[in-house]
């Protein structure tokens, strides 16, 4: 088993700090790889970042359409919103549509991360709702998905039929048997792949647009409704959201808890997969930009890029007393 | 150079999802290292870790016994306090005594990690004040010590006599020339050092009891201060309050940005630091809860040490979701 490489170096003045290291793969089409530093064989759980996949039965069922969800429910149903009124407006809306409440979602309620409405919130004695989670878009499809097949309501039980087909369409798309699940942040399993697996899965995605089979044609819409609403993603602020809009052709990026992230590259039909061994975004974040400066997909001088590629830290004071920095092989 | 060593593994249902490595050494009053896991010689900012070393002169110059402080004053000189009522109180009280205002601090604002403040903050529609910095009771001892040698305002300044004082204090308990600084959250310098110098520090006071130099009485009443205030060195629900609380002898715990701790064990004459080599606090505290039940100075069996040493993960619905575990080496 390979090492982890080294993915970002946190400097304070003259001193490396902290040094994050991890997984990063870059898979074509085919499957094959491209680029790989550290174990394109190491298990990983990708957490939101499989949200695409997670999303494939919503479309391929059929109940989408029957729903007559359009690309901003699709972009919903893959993203880890931060809670903001777009996200929650839009959420409750779909909800709606489906006559059901918040107690419908089987993830618990999580504290907006949008300032301005948790100041709002926390001032008007409101508590968070479960459409305030990050992954509640991705709900409102499970939802969807199982009024669509007539389901029982606990639609996160692993044996559950929305799961089995998210299963299904996992194992196809990374083209390997998962080895299991862990419970995610929501509540839904979250299903294990390797490195490889999920770059390839990535690439499959980013593909798609060239295949006219059912699965390719839902991958090929969940990857434009992401590059076509980057604020319904994530949000304002948010590495996802800004990267994709600064990037110099359409992508689809996707950051998952523990250290994920993901990037869909239609234009030259490749996927990317990073994994921060130590679960750390920060480090995730700059690799992903690293990443997609070295495939030309990122501009390096662009400053919203480098917000992410090498960030100023700052302290209470607004004094800049470091930088975080990625590794040079991830750019050479 | 030894590579960083394993420190602890975050797993989630069967699968290991990250994993942090890291330094950890333990030293006895001679400077000798005791056990070492990774690199005793690595280059560390211990940051906040190092408070007690930074209170040294405020002692050792008669400022605080001119000032008539109390041993909760030398706690908080010693804290990462959570800007609690408790410790926003005592600090602006310090505060008035020197004659002085919120704005004599040279830290910047934060926002109080006391929920309920925070919470009454907000709905009051007051901002964050300097006072609520977790540092502001190592700014007070800097306060006083600048007002007891007629010293400018500029006290974060590395050449101005406080920081001076600091940085010979630092250089004869880690027994090494420092390689220079960086510039904390708080806007001090951090002096920096190596893990061995560290631990050697850390042993230096846990030894200083038995010694009648002005420096040692120093370090001696620091230490006890400490372990004396456990409420004022963090507040209620963190580590370093909550395990010192529950040790089998009187001990200081510390903790630093980017997953630093030290411990000081003045009953066995022993010093413990630790460093993340990632920077992840959950890595350092369940680290050395871990060296601190080999020591037999923790019970790992009692409630309070287990939420550190193998905290259970919950999700955003309560659900147990994974779990923290220390490195078994350094248990074994």
């Amino acid at each position: 088993m390979a090492q982890p490489a080294s993915l970002a170096e946190v400097w304070r003045g003259p001193f490396l700090e902290s040094h994050h290291v991890g997984h990063a793969v870059v898979c074509d089409g085919s499957g094959q790889i491209v680029a790989a530093w550290g174990d394109a064989d190491s298990v990983v759980l990708p957490r939101s970042s499989s949200k695409m996949i997670q999303a494939l039965p919503l479309l391929m069922s059929g109940a989408a359409d029957a729903r007559g969800l359009t690309s901003q429910h699709l972009a919903l149903a893959c993203a880890s919103h931060q809670g903001a009124p777009v996200h929650v407006k839009a959420v409750n809306a779909w909800l709606a549509d489906l006559g059901l409440g918040d107690d419908a979602f089987c993830c618990g309620p999580q504290e907006s991360r949008d300032d301005a409405l948790r100041i709002e919130m926390i001032r008007a004695h409101d508590t968070p709702c479960r459409v305030h989670n990050n992954c509640s878009g991705k709900h409102a499809g499970f939802l969807t998905l199982t009024q669509h097949l007539g389901a029982g309501p606990d639609y996160v039980d692993p044996h559950h039929p929305v799961q089995r087909a998210c299963l299904e369409a996992f194992e196809a798309v990374t083209d390997m048997t998962s080895p299991g699940f862990g419970i995610d942040g929501c509540s839904a399993p979250n299903f294990a792949t390797t490195m490889r697996g999920m770059a390839r899965a990535m690439a499959w995605f980013a593909t798609a647009h060239h295949r006219s089979d059912t699965m390719s044609v839902a991958a090929a819409r969940l990857t434009e409704a992401m590059h076509t609403h980057p604020h319904l993603v994530a949000g304002e602020g948010r590495a996802c959201t800004r990267l994709m809009r600064v990037a110099k052709e359409p992508v689809a990026l996707k950051t998952g808890a523990e250290g994920y992230f993901i990037a869909i590259l239609p234009t030259r039909g490749l996927g990317v997969a990073v994994k921060a061994a130590d679960g750390a975004t920060r480090a995730a974040e700059c690799a992903i930009a690293a990443l997609l400066v070295r495939l030309d997909v990122l501009d390096a001088d662009h400053p919203e890029v480098a917000e992410f590629l090498t960030p100023t830290i700052r302290n209470w004071g607004g004094l800049a007393t470091g930088q975080i920095k990625p590794a040079a092989a991830l750019l050479a």
